[in-house]
């Protein structure tokens, strides 16, 4: 059954999930801020900013109006950044729509995963995730991809589920919102800390270790904060992260990168041209770990660079000198 | 404590381990096959063969005759092609010297891990793995590595962890012995099933799927088999598959990029000049999935295109397509 879907955020990937539920012959309409933007998925079916080069599927709208754009959807897919959430969505009446979140990260100041903000704003409405290893480009060219969708409601996960399904495109359900929640938001974090590994020129065992460790640590929040320890295996965990850690430069890894060279956060911010989410999320997570008494040295680590000072060398000396011990999640 | 230690293999790994061991102050000796490798380590210090450009430990010794090498060691540590270690250790009498082995792989016809060939050969031993995230090159640099070593002897483990501590090495124990070993021989498995969607030009998100949905199958063959499932969160789990499958092109990853270019069996080999252990353990790793009934899709298929001429596209559609469900492990 088609859903009659509003996209807000006309980035990379809310463009190219608009995309796909259009494709899929749900009839979909796209907001955004950037008026050029819209301008021109309008007049030319493309959102060269994001997406150069790439045809958008004919059927897909844009809408100016935020009101108007999810007036007669029954799915609200956000896609904006997590610090914008809460002021975009202020006042937005959602009634129980389906809210099938995709943005990543912690709101600074709350420590709240996005589920957690939306139950503040909008209690009534009906919320799923969905995350996992996924370039927007690669998706609009149609290349396999696979995510997984969480939701505490079953047959919501299924209907986007089955809402999305393409011979490119395939979407696993779970019920574990949190992992997936907190998996998508910490990848940030250890994407910092490889680019970092990376910027010091250390090596590939080290990314790996720095990785798999980073991973490890994400798993042991989550088990504090009541997640599936399986989810960190899964698409929204190692898959979600071995990607941004390891494809193409995302910017997270890049301002791990330029910090691992040497620059300070405020020379990365300049030449990320913005801040990466990530830098965000390492202040909210170090503070609800250390809430939690949660043990996580490479968030502490990266914490450390990033807002004390710290050299990268000196984290990873701290990193490699710790006692010897067995290996734990 | 220092500990009496023979190499026995001197490939890339093999001699990066026995410079490390000799580099903390071991008494090493290393042996191999390759009279020529064995001559100019004695003569050089270097390994040209497999490791050109770095000079290895001077301590290090070479040794030809296998009985000789392994006289007064208290611990051999084998890193030999498991389909040779049933030939290479015939006959030896090992004692209760500690076995720590290194090689990755399942016996074709018996299906064993490397310990149990060694519970056969050699029942008195006592038996260690190490496993990991490592480039020999990278260890010879004293670039940071960290491993794990798994044994049932938690002392064995500890004294290894020991002997091998350095600010460039970290290794992590657990009690693990089948996780760590079903994690290093089916981490090639997928290895060639990543290097076949990237042979067919498929893109990072294929990449990112086929590394985590194959955890997931090496996730439940270890749930079958009596592995812990962290240990596949570690880094002889996502850590070493990382590597493999995202770092320098290995062999295994080299061999599926053949076969996704369209390339049959025979001709891969010949391009690699010899077989990579992945090509052997997707026989055993297959025979053994179908005697436990174990679900692995993507094992599957890659049986299948090795060995029953199925195409990669027609392999790739077939996992695409199979029905929605749940994420499980």
């Amino acid at each position: 059954m088609s859903l009659n879907t509003a996209v807000l955020g006309s980035g990379s990937w809310g463009t190219a999930l608009a995309n796909l539920f259009a494709q899929n012959g749900n009839p979909t309409v796209l907001w955004g801020r950037d008026a050029k933007v819209l301008e021109s998925i309008e007049r030319s079916g493309r959102n060269p900013k994001y997406l150069a080069g790439l045809d958008l599927h004919k059927t897909l709208r844009v809408e100016r109006d935020l009101v108007k754009a999810i007036e007669a959807a029954s799915v609200i897919v956000c896609s904006i950044p997590t610090q914008n959430i809460r002021e975009v969505f202020s006042g937005l009446s959602l009634g129980d729509r389906i809210l099938l979140n995709t943005s990543k990260g912690l709101e600074v100041g709350s420590h709240f995963r996005v589920s957690q903000i939306f139950s503040q704003l909008a209690p009534e409405c009906r919320y799923g995730v969905l995350s996992g290893p996924s370039f927007a480009e690669e998706l609009i060219k149609k290349q396999p991809t696979a995510v997984t969708i969480a939701s505490l409601d079953k047959a919501l996960a299924e209907s986007i589920q089955n809402a999305v399904r393409a011979p490119y495109f395939r979407a696993y359900t779970t019920l574990d919102v949190v992992g997936v929640e907190l998996a998508g938001s910490m990848k940030n974090v250890v994407a910092i800390a490889t680019g970092i590994v990376k910027g010091c020129r250390l090596g590939h065992n080290a990314q790996s270790a720095v990785i798999t460790r980073g991973l490890a640590e994400i798993a042991r929040m989550g088990r504090a904060l009541g997640a599936s320890p399986a989810t960190f295996l899964g698409l929204a965990g190692v898959g979600d992260l071995v990607l941004t850690c390891t494809g193409p430069l995302s910017r997270n890894l890049r301002a791990g990168i330029l910090l691992g060279e040497g620059k300070p956060l405020n020379e990365v911010v300049r030449e990320l041209g913005g801040v990466a989410e990530g830098i965000y999320t390492t202040v909210s997570a170090f503070e609800l770990s250390r809430k939690h008494g949660i043990d996580m040295p490479i968030l502490r680590e990266v914490y450390s660079i990033l807002y004390e000072g710290k050299s990268p060398k000196a984290s990873i000396e701290a990193l490699m000198e710790r006692e010897p011990k067995e290996e734990a999640v």
